[in-house]
């Protein structure tokens, strides 16, 4: 393990932290807050520690998976930390444990909250809480590999260390060229949904703040109802769409910009992520129709939610709690799901459930005819074993932190339903649940043994496990 | 696929209840109760269906795997629908399905049960209703195999298909040696529970039913309030030590038998599923304390519940749905967990838990250090990957049957946790749950379409899953 090449890399990404907190100054400056300072405060604390890390001095820059496991998941926390700061030094949240549930909410692209009035916040502050879902969305890491001159081989185990999927993003063989591809295609992407929001009239620094949201598949938005503040039926179609879009694999994208649509369109993945989709919509619709009696309202409020879910955004539209129990446990099963891996969204991820049911499918042909031989293929590709045996692992170590995570919230007085929703969609990324923090609901109640449980299921699902479970073992681990 | 075979099998299985049914008309006339006619009847179209099948002409009695599952699965689903008659003809539960209902959980040793008044069933039913338990546990086709004359080489895929656990319990070479051997043990640990139950002075009748729902995991009882209504501390120490007893791989005694304890004690296995009772006896001691005010009333409730919960049994000592939170968790967790491997408990069992555990943490290690290789040991013999494939396999369908369950149940007019828990409990082969399936509680007001849910999957669950999911793509797979 090269320690000094990990801790210059960590400085390297709190250096960048301490530029993008410019922006949030900035607009506390146009909207003449008094909240500047506690910017300024943040940014000289990050261009400190950021300095002194970066410029530790020594030799050898080989970076390997432990490395990058370690550079990551290091990283997260710190930036976490550090990003905590403006709320916190401004008092506009008071306890820093707060503070950090948020932030790390934010960056990891969550969108549970501990705030029982968002409006309250200043603009300066809204902007930075939103503005870490976008820079989380697809990895702050990602940003930094962007704007690095040289390219090194090495690169690549950082990337894969935080690139949300078990199969790796890759359109060009240079890790440097990818990220900049993956930038490119972020903020045009996002882009596009500013001038469609624009378009309906949404106030620019709404339409801004919500596309940081939607891009990042977070959720947090500026106003206590949510999306359904705006009671607006073009503005709710529009981010349903771009939810849907920033859940698909961004290599489809890359495809489609070099010309393959057809090629994208096979995607075994995005075929089951859009059937899915399309598959619990109707079932939603049909059984809140009676109670809705208006099928255009609830085709559009099952249309908002399964987006918003499945994506593992959380924005609402309308409070899906009232729904019936059919309606509220399909909602639960599209938290685990999640979107398409390669995307900014959360949970166990589309492509992980596609290969788990193949795999069972094909040890269960196994088990019936032994002799047989049998293997499982993606998109018309066989898949290493290794890949398969990584999934399996990882939907099994999903369920354990659930289930543990599970037993540590049972100590709060909460209710069972509170519980294990809170754990479903903090650790899918999702943002609310059911019970206290459903739709209407916020996570302030809850103990601050719960919080710091829900902020490690947070960074473990955003980071995909392993990172977060490299840096618990670190210390236990041969080097 | 040889279907004569798989007819004339199920047929002699047939003709083995009807053999059964005599022992409830035993009790009946010993009680001179007025049920005798319904069990005469209820034998008598067993013994036709039974001849019927078995004489069918033909040649070859070839048993492969595909015949050994459909034997199984055919079978326990006609012996399941023979068996409600009883309770059918004499109208003591009115309603088929609710017959089938309660036969299905006794066979499948679960002891779910639709009956509020258990106390209402005369003596010949309620020996009857316990009597499945006994049966089940081990299983009808182990009972004929042991009591078949000649031993040819196929019966290793009719034991290999019904006998739970991943890996078979194999004493001697000679299945049907094998099968007798298992009758010997599980006969012989019964009737020491009898004695204990009779030593405390424990009505003969009760003594010999309780053992039956102790020996098979069931769980059914013949008072409202289970094994609360004695209030007893030695029945319920008796009882419970017996229940972890009956949770152990069978393999064990069988080593025990022969003089090997110190290599039955060395079992990876044991250790675990010892070790997991030992820590949630005493964490839930604990948790239940403040409003038990009693140390020795919390440890004795929480060890015989802990006992009956991961036996998957499913007596009742005390109504544990007004524990606090973490203690309710953690008996649905135990739910989940289950007995020993080649018991006759039910769940996942604790062999594929240590499994999924050891795959886990190879695959993680494997992806911090790629060049290694790793592989996995359970009492120091390498697990062949088929194996640990069949057991992921298990796992990812386990949960799938689980959350199908839930989605269809959701459709009745319970609440999420009563909906949730009554499918754990089926699956798992448990018996009770929480909310209206709790303790107190039964599941006569659920609908048919949950109950029929409910039937499969406790078929699903005794019968390790694929018997059954081979019965339900037998048409649609190649012959």
């Amino acid at each position: 393990m090269n320690l000094k090449v990990v801790l210059k890399t960590t400085g390297k990404i709190i250096l960048l932290e301490s530029a993008l907190l410019i922006l949030p100054l900035v607009i506390s400056i146009y909207y003449n807050e008094n909240t500047q300072i506690y910017f300024i405060k943040s940014i000289l604390i990050s261009l400190g520690i950021g300095l002194f890390l970066s410029l530790i001095p020594g030799k050898g820059n080989k970076i390997y998976a432990k490395e990058g496991f370690l550079i990551v998941s290091l990283s997260w926390v710190i930036i976490s930390v550090l990003g905590a700061l403006p709320f916190y030094l401004s008092g506009e949240i008071p306890r820093f444990i707060d503070a950090l549930f948020e932030t790390v909410s934010g960056f990891t692209t969550t969108g549970s909250t501990v705030l029982k009035d968002v409006e309250a916040l200043s603009y300066g502050m809204l902007f930075w809480r939103s503005f870490t879902h976008w820079i989380g969305g697809i990895g702050i890491l990602v940003f930094l590999l962007a704007f690095l001159p040289r390219s090194k081989g090495q690169n690549i185990y950082l990337m894969r260390a935080e690139v949300p999927g078990p199969v790796m993003v890759k359109f060009v063989s240079k890790v440097n060229m990818n990220a900049r591809i993956l930038c490119f295609i972020y903020i045009a992407l996002s882009l596009f949904q500013v001038g469609f929001l624009l378009l309906g009239k949404m106030p620019l620094f709404d339409s801004v703040v919500i596309t940081f949201g939607t891009a990042g598949t977070g959720g947090f938005s500026i106003t206590n109802a949510s999306i359904a503040a705006y009671n607006n039926k073009y503005f709710e179609y529009v981010i349903g769409f771009f939810m849907i879009i920033f859940g698909i694999n961004f290599n489809l994208f890359y495809l489609i910009y070099l010309g393959s649509i057809k090629e994208a369109l096979k995607s075994e993945e995005l075929k089951c992520y859009l059937g899915i989709i399309t598959f619990f919509v109707i079932i939603i619709t049909l059984n809140i129709l009676p109670s809705y009696m208006d099928i255009g309202r609830a085709f559009r409020d099952a249309f908002f939610q399964v987006s918003s879910i499945i994506t593992t955004t959380g924005f609402i539209s309308s409070d899906y709690s009232l729904w019936p129990n059919l309606s509220k446990i399909l909602l639960v099963i599209l938290m685990l799901i999640g979107a398409c891996a390669g995307s900014t969204g959360g949970g166990i991820k589309v492509y992980r459930i596609l290969v788990l049911f193949k795999a069972a499918l094909k040890n269960t042909k196994q088990i019936f005819s032994p002799r047989s031989v049998y293997s499982i293929k993606v998109d018309n590709e066989y898949i290493d074993r290794k890949i398969v045996d990584s999934i399996q692992a990882y939907f099994f170590i999903y369920l354990m932190i659930l289930i543990f995570s599970v037993i540590i919230l049972s100590f709060d007085s909460l209710n069972l339903i509170s519980i294990f929703t809170s754990v479903v969609t903090c650790l899918s990324n999702v943002g609310p649940g059911l019970g206290v923090v459903g739709p209407v609901g916020n996570f302030s109640s809850l103990s601050d043994l719960s919080k710091l449980t829900l902020i490690f299921d947070m960074l473990a699902g955003r980071l995909e496990l392993f990172p977060i479970i490299f840096l618990l073992g670190f210390f236990r681990l041969k080097k």
